[in-house]
């Protein structure tokens, strides 16, 4: 199966596609722009969310739900909110399906709503619309709410988890009592996502601000973590935003402060989607299929058993469910595949392909030698482990294997931020083969922020926090400018 | 705040709005049907979720995510089943919105789409669509499929968790090779809802199969388990579909079998939703509050600290936070309330109205005294706890909460089955405040069934499993009847 893979370097994109279809991660449905997301690629996703989820709450978050439609005069009611998604909503204006004459089920156009629904794209306006009902004096703030759920943004060309009309996410939403705070609240969720991409995903990611072209529909400021992907474009991996008291202005939120003032409340709000399997795929994988870091694997370690006869299968099972259960008691997720119906070989591949971070594969010479034969997913190698200490082996392996695939994508990474000085060098690199990030001097305009995307394709992913405010002139117009920013092509 | 609540005899059905508003579980949303589910409410869901996804895995099950919207197309193919649903569609008409020559925002004509798309009421068609690429084989099969997901359905009397526009559930679709499989796995999963009800929610269920009027839109047979509500009205807890072929034939999903034969494939579908909320609210709370079985309740300990003074208080701090630490080491969700704003009597009455199954007072004689003051929600008795075994002790008192909850509705559902044999005598029961299930006889028409009905607003809940098979005649007809079938006033 694996052998079917086109590789990286013929066609990227279509290995992309082809390896999320194959490993069985997700797949095309026939409802326009939206996937299926298949079990295998499920469960990572819940892994995801597990740890994600512990996180929020370990920062003091609690999750809640608000509904799926918004009403359009709410969605109205922020400006350049509404400016920013107006383009790609779903609408819904019929609430009842008919019979007509013909037998054929059609609208029922006497079952028009009063006010159309939009399918939230976010949920800013509705739930600030409620907390407006929530928050009433200093004591009701802060509000530190997060929720899991689906949005649909309209997109007219789709990809599997990178851009998708329908996408599975979390967003939070807080409310605080002044700006300072608000903006720590923004920032500490900008570092969890940080965290988890880097711990989690083995992502290395920089943290920066938006432009204001790229700031989201409604903030004041928006704070992101990039990535690089193996074709040298940047993904956006989270965003946080610090969101001043527009919503809280236009859905009149008001709080009665402890010197008894009244003011608007400051808001926040943050989000991460299944735009990270996407991520996780193209960061690590390789042209024999996924890689995936062993926190997020649904299985850590698969088992192979290795046999000619009944007689010799015997023999190794035993072995087999011996180190499975032993494994097992470490809270180490196994599979021992003893199918009859598939080789030895054919089943490689297919862990493989599915980015299973170890495989054990058990002979008869192991039982007589007291062995094991030992694979990594990550650098394909193998070893052999003997008997007396194979379980901490393949608990360190796993570690090691984590560890291994973040340094990996950061040797990468970091090999892939250009120091660029003018455009010409900066046009090279941008359009050359390998990609990658270009550290810039930009004049601070949009005018020239939207030429050079225009010409080049790049974009400045963002104002990076970690950086000397080193002055220099913006490789595009020759203006001053007060510090590097980072473009790159992006996803 | 409690004192607020109106009680179950004066209107209880404003109690229950008045507790579901108050206790902080939900709130009716500004969008039409729709409910907004506040953090203490989604974290009972949160726990309700954990212990149903555990048991699905424990059952072979994995979980997967499809389209939230339908092709108008997609949803007629089964016949009964666009018919059951075609009256409550969200129907999604366009994809864009734009600002008129007004500046006011409206539907971007231009923006219409060639089919319109239904926002899932339930998924069986876009599944079933989907199956059809993954099922060729008997080697595919069974195909064993969770997802958690919201749905909506346009009910125009709508009631916080019991009847919204849009709800929270999950609906398991599972594909099998034979008749037989697909029976065992419907009967398998509604065993599992019973389980969970009595378990977790602590309600006893009876179950059974519903009758032809009362069957899920597409399905062979609905298995169904009934629960007893405080006011002697039923309310279905969960239900399991054996859905025959017909998905597979409206969708054309075949398969070969070991002997080369190709047939379709056989199907079932089971869900519970957000609505077990109500039936946790309805089943067990009182005036004063909710009543929560401990194994879903968020907070299961509270400790109030009991003091006049600075002095007092650090005396009483120190002996609450040990008992503190030592619960939290035992596994069990504690809140430490040392607020000085809030005076115990509030803070117990608040923690009544929560459903806190433990509360734990600690003055300051009772640190002179090695000594706790522990009160039990269920029956509001208070006791005195010694040092040397308190921890021991509250453990023991959780599970004695749950067991005694439960306890307490199965008496008061056995005291509420009335075994009926003429028409004047069920409608009695049937009107009397009262309420409670009927056994009676019917003699199996949708007429009788459908009169009763109009007659009495009572329904037939369903033909248990477990009764003896006593034949009669039916209380409504006089014709002969094979068994006794429930019947109730039902939410």
């Amino acid at each position: 199966m694996a052998k079917d893979l086109i590789s990286r370097k013929e066609n990227y994109s279509q290995w992309y596609n082809e390896l999320v279809m194959k490993a069985d991660l997700a797949e095309n449905s026939d409802v326009r722009g939206c996937m299926v997301i298949k079990p295998y690629g499920y469960s990572i996703w819940e892994k995801m969310q597990a740890a994600l989820d512990k996180m929020f709450k370990d920062t003091g978050h609690v999750n809640a739900y608000f509904p799926l439609f918004i009403p359009k005069s709410f969605f109205s009611k922020e400006a350049s909110h509404v400016e920013g998604f107006a383009k790609e909503c779903a609408v819904v204006t019929h609430y009842r399906l008919k019979q007509n004459a013909e037998g054929k089920i059609v609208v029922d156009e006497n079952a028009k709503l009063e006010e159309e629904l939009i399918v939230r794209p976010t949920s800013e306006t509705i739930i600030w619309n409620t907390y407006r009902n929530w928050i009433h004096s200093y004591r009701d703030l802060p509000l530190l709410i997060n929720q899991w759920a689906n949005v649909v943004r309209w997109e007219m060309r789709t990809r599997l988890f990178l851009r998708t009309a329908e996408f599975l996410w979390q967003e939070g939403h807080t409310a605080h009592a002044t700006k300072e705070e608000a903006i720590v609240e923004t920032r500490k969720m900008l570092d969890v996502y940080a965290e988890f991409a880097e711990k989690w995903l083995a992502i290395p990611v920089i943290k920066g601000v938006k432009t204001e072209s790229e700031r989201f529909a409604g903030a004041i400021d928006t704070y992101c973590i990039e990535g690089l992907m193996q074709d040298g474009k940047a993904l956006q991996c989270g965003t946080s935003h610090f969101l001043g008291q527009n919503f809280a202005k236009a859905f009149d939120v008001k709080f009665t402060a402890k010197d008894g003032k009244q003011d608007f409340v400051w808001a926040t709000s943050w989000g991460v989607s299944t735009r990270l399997m996407g991520a996780l795929v193209m960061a690590h994988s390789d042209d024999n299929g996924l890689v995936l870091p062993p926190k997020l694997a649904p299985i850590q370690v698969v088992i192979v058993p290795i046999y000619k006869s009944d007689e010799e299968f015997e023999k190794v099972n035993n072995k087999a469910i011996i180190i499975k259960n032993k494994l097992l008691e470490k809270g180490i997720s196994v599979k021992y595949d003893n199918r009859d119906t598939h080789k030895p070989g054919w089943k490689f591949a297919e862990y493989e392909l599915k980015g299973v971070p170890v495989r054990v594969a058990i002979g008869p010479r192991d039982v007589d030698n007291s062995t094991y034969e030992v694979a990594r997913r990550d650098t394909l190698e193998k070893k052999i482990y003997t008997e007396d200490n194979v379980i901490e082996s393949i608990v360190a392996l796993l570690d090691d294997i984590q560890e291994n695939i973040y340094k990996k994508a950061l040797k990468y990474r970091n090999e892939n931020i250009h120091i660029v000085n003018n455009y010409d060098e900066f046009k090279n690199i941008i359009n050359s083969e390998t990609g990658g990030f270009v550290s810039a001097h930009w004049d601070g305009t949009a005018e020239t922020e939207a030429k050079i995307k225009e010409e080049t394709k790049a974009t400045i992913r963002c104002i990076p926090f970690e950086s000397n405010s080193e002055s220099g002139v913006c490789v595009y117009s020759g203006k001053p400018s007060k510090q590097r920013v980072l473009f790159a092509k992006a996803y």
